[in-house]
């Protein structure tokens, strides 16, 4: 809510989308006064600000930009109230021609009868619209045009192309200031940005969007980690599987997934007549693997996982950078256990989330939901009451036991069962939701899995699901923004960069390089003849974490001048204390 | 060729598909015999021995081929002379009528006008055949029966299901012995029994044909595999990179291989009209990494390497076991470099191989092919004659430095540039023809790659491409054929079984695994309480190199009882010497 003064030392509080309504309108009053041949489209509020479309010439320069804030200002400054007016249909129609304005006489034909149709006038302006609005012009105090481009009428590429002008407002100029801050700081660490930049990952117009291509130094930050997410979870009982990505759409049907994903479900097939689907989801597949062998009640509980590609048919609009894509590379891992080790495969996979988000620094802010039933819609879910009863209870003992002090969020449950769910604040203060502990009692019925208990008797294995990073995509997106790109040295592609000052010392850099390779450190070497300061300009704008700068003094001494990342120069080490200090860090959380 | 004896003390040489066509016709004799009621389909020669499809009643039983083997021996004694006679089309259908064989008289319909029609008789059996044939049925000698199984009348599944009768046969009953034992040790080495036994990748009928998943152990061993060719190629300079399964279609019609795999290229859509395909190489994806940057002559050469899984639409009565699979994980390497850099390069990769198959014991048998153009037909080949000449004498000067004594093999060159082969021998003595490196000008230049030279000129890198061990899939039955499933250490998914004696025991047992766990050795505990005996045979059929049998003596002592796979109890040893032993013999080699 944004507080504004009213005439006579009143204030009141008003909704943030009225507030931005409101400086729209003031945008468009500009624009017909700076451009009177504009012809006015639509301007919404938005989450963060508003925009407005307009049928113009040529697109909107940054000088435009500059001269619309300023016009607005001058609106502002005029006060003008905004006065409603309805109309019936065919004056209603009749003004919009009068006014030159196409795309409101469509609009207003689209209407269906006997809706209202309502005006809004500040001066000598008036405009299509619903409302509500603040009472004047005035009211709205510090404003900001963001940036323009084009977008088709309606959404739709076969219409028009329009010019839309984006722009934010506030109530007070320090409340704009920290917005832009903020949206800078953003920019700064949009993923696609670094991901450029650090040479992680690209795009190719031959292989098509929503389909990164990883570069070498991406793989080796994707391989950390899943290397660390694989070595927790093995010290947790995990064993990797290896399954295709193809199945027989029945492999779905069973698991009701199909049904689930249906149009998002890629199908695959050949001109010599094979019908297959791509994965969107493991569990499935490790059902099978499973089912492959006859289990006794003393294998279990058997634990798989999984790092492999999922595939969803996002629309076509929708995907971009690594946050939306068509085949997400999603950790995967589920334990088929007794219903009596149900509970202690909860508390192991917590405890894995509690390890890996530790070491990604991400731990310390987080909350967990106890995500229960909708009690009063029991028909949305699959299984007994009984069964959801025992579970529902259990997680809040294990919230008890682990001191998650996890908050019951109703309605949130899966399909088949209740589930805990772990949710952290990035570093723009943004929710981020990706662990998540599910239990299921349906999956291993529907395939039919079981295994021999004591009595020798069949009994049908529990299935819980878990996710710790989820997509490697969207996880990788995550710590690029978080970390700025400067990755924790465990992280970093390349940790070490060598440069010798001239090549008088290339010969004791190659030593110092394989030295440190030997070690099983990332390093590389920076053998280019140019200046010392423009390497390590360089080095540092790849935010590599060490450099190791080698002159004449060093190949005497036959040590090394080490400069970090963080703290610039941090003086001459031995190679001996050089590989300590690394190794340790390497070994270390992050802090 | 076979040799056999004619009469009067004369020999012949004959072709084995002769010899063994002969034999079928004794077959088909010899079941007209036993069971007159059948009618006769065909009986040709295949690659080693022949079948017969005959229409009967019910399935031949075992006993049903002792007795038509028995009947084959009489007719062989018999010497009938095989006669050849041609008949005119409306004759030779009138004789099959009479003879009630209406698949002859189908076969003979189907004809040509004017072909030629020939009979071959053995006293009173006569059979529709093109010939040629041995001149009587005695010189034929040893023969075997070896198999009965359904199969369509013309391999349609819509016709009649026939049962068919494969056999063998041998002028010696020595040679034909020596085919049997291999042929059980074929059965015993066959991949898909192995894998089953050791519990390594199973088939789902949900998931479907063609489509393996990797339990546990198959997935250590995929992945040992994966990490030591990695680690190789490490050591030459590659990095490793990773590419989506996905593209759009223009990407593989710019490479060419939308046109080389056409209908066996697997199509994407989905309900929303996404239009994908599923790589059938990894190359093209390699070339857009490349794209992805400005590249300059001293950032050459630049080495990707990806293990990543491939489609091909196989058909689908042709997939099995590991050998022919759907989606094979293949592991493929490129450099692109600047032509004077290709030769280092192709040394380079050739010196990978060499590692890679001494490491895996392969090495000692081989042979290696310089495949070049088909020099009567150079309109088959892309690239220009100079390009060419200059290539293949660089890999003959390359088999020179390495002493590789490559054979030329003319016409052997892939579609853009000439290669070297390398041929192993499987422990069955078939070849295997795996690794390659190949020199590549075309590709570059198609997809408008280049790098900037000395001069500020755009210049056209060149590719190599390199296969180490081809496909995860085939290369694991092919190890597991190699080891009859008994990996070396290091490639072993359990190396070490830990066996207590009884519950006493369990205590110093479960310190035992730990202190293996922690210095990275895969280690089991079989805390069953059976027999020791019985667990030593168990652990010995799973094939695990190291057993440690734990008594009271081992827990007095502090020490383990040390059972080897291949030379049973090898004593008691402190810990520490164990795991020096079982880390020297991991990095070891093949033996």
């Amino acid at each position: 809510m944004f507080k504004i003064k009213l005439g006579g030392g009143k204030t009141a509080e008003v909704e943030e989308k009225m507030y931005w309504h409101t400086t729209s309108h003031i945008l468009a009053q500009a624009v017909k006064r700076l451009f009177p041949e504009a012809k006015l489209a639509i301007g919404p509020a938005i989450e963060n600000g508003f925009y407005y479309d307009f049928d113009v010439e040529k697109p909107f320069s940054e000088e435009d930009l500059a001269k619309l804030e300023e016009e607005m200002k001058k609106i502002i400054k005029e006060n003008e109230v905004l006065e409603r007016k309805e109309l019936p249909r065919k004056e209603a129609i009749l003004l919009m021609q009068e006014k030159g304005e196409p795309y409101k006489v469509e609009l207003i034909e689209d209407l269906k009868d006997g809706e209202v149709i309502s005006f809004y006038q500040q001066g000598d302006f008036v405009d299509l619209c619903r409302g509500p609005h603040l009472p004047s012009t005035g009211c709205v105090k510090s404003v900001k045009l963001l940036s323009s481009s084009g977008a088709y009428w309606r959404g739709d590429e076969h219409n028009k192309m329009l010019q839309r002008i984006y722009g934010i407002s506030f109530p007070k100029a320090s409340e704009l200031e920290e917005y832009l801050n903020k949206l800078e700081e953003a920019k700064q660490r949009d993923h696609r940005k670094l991901g450029r930049e650090l040479d992680l990952f690209c795009f190719s117009e031959y292989v098509g969007g929503g389909l990164p291509l990883y570069t070498p130094k991406g793989t080796i930050v994707k391989e950390e980690l899943q290397k660390e997410v694989e070595k927790i979870c093995r010290n947790y009982g995990f064993q990797k599987v290896s399954c295709p990505s193809l199945a027989n759409i029945s492999l779905f049907e069973t698991s009701g997934h199909a049904q689930k994903f249906n149009d998002e479900l890629f199908r695959v097939n050949s001109p010599k007549g094979h019908e297959f689907v791509l994965k969107p989801v493991q569990c499935p597949h490790h059902t099978q693997i499973y089912a492959s062998k006859l289990r006794s009640y003393k294998d279990l509980p058997i634990r798989y996982m999984e790092s492999d590609k999922q595939y969803r048919a996002e629309l076509q609009g929708s995907v971009g950078g690594l946050s939306r894509v068509y085949a997400i590379t999603i950790e995967d891992g589920h334990s088929f256990c007794r219903i009596d080790q149900v509970k202690d495969e909860i508390i192991n996979m917590c405890n894995i989330i509690r390890d890996f988000y530790t070491k990604m620094g991400l731990w310390e802010e987080h909350w967990v939901s106890l995500s229960v039933r909708d009690y009063e819609h029991p028909e949305k879910y699959i299984g007994s009451k009984e069964d959801w009863d025992l579970c529902e209870q259990m997680l809040q003992e294990i919230s008890d036991e682990l001191k998650l002090d996890a908050k019951r969020c109703e309605g949130e449950a899966a399909l088949y069962g209740p589930k805990l769910d772990f949710m952290f604040k990035d570093a723009l203060g943004r929710e981020v939701q990706i662990p998540t502990v599910q239990v299921d009692f349906s999956t291993p019925k529907r395939f039919g899995l079981y295994y021999i208990d004591e009595n020798g008797e069949k009994q049908a294995p529990v299935m819980v699901h878990r996710a710790i990073l989820g997509s490697y995509e969207r996880f990788l997106a995550l710590v690029l923004e978080q970390f700025k790109g400067a990755f924790p040295l465990w992280l970093a592609p390349v940790q070490v960069k060598v440069m010798p000052i001239s090549d008088k010392q290339l010969d004791y850099s190659k030593k110092v390089v394989n030295q440190l390779q030997e070690e099983g450190i990332r390093v590389e070497l920076d053998d280019r003849q140019e200046k010392i300061g423009y390497k390590i300009r360089e080095a540092q704008l790849q935010k590599v974490p060490y450099m190791l700068i080698l002159g004449e003094k060093e190949v005497e001494a036959q040590n090394v001048g080490v400069r970090s990342r963080k703290d610039g120069d941090i003086g001459a080490m031995e190679m001996d204390e050089l590989i300590g200090k690394l190794k340790e860090e390497i070994k270390s959380y992050v802090k």
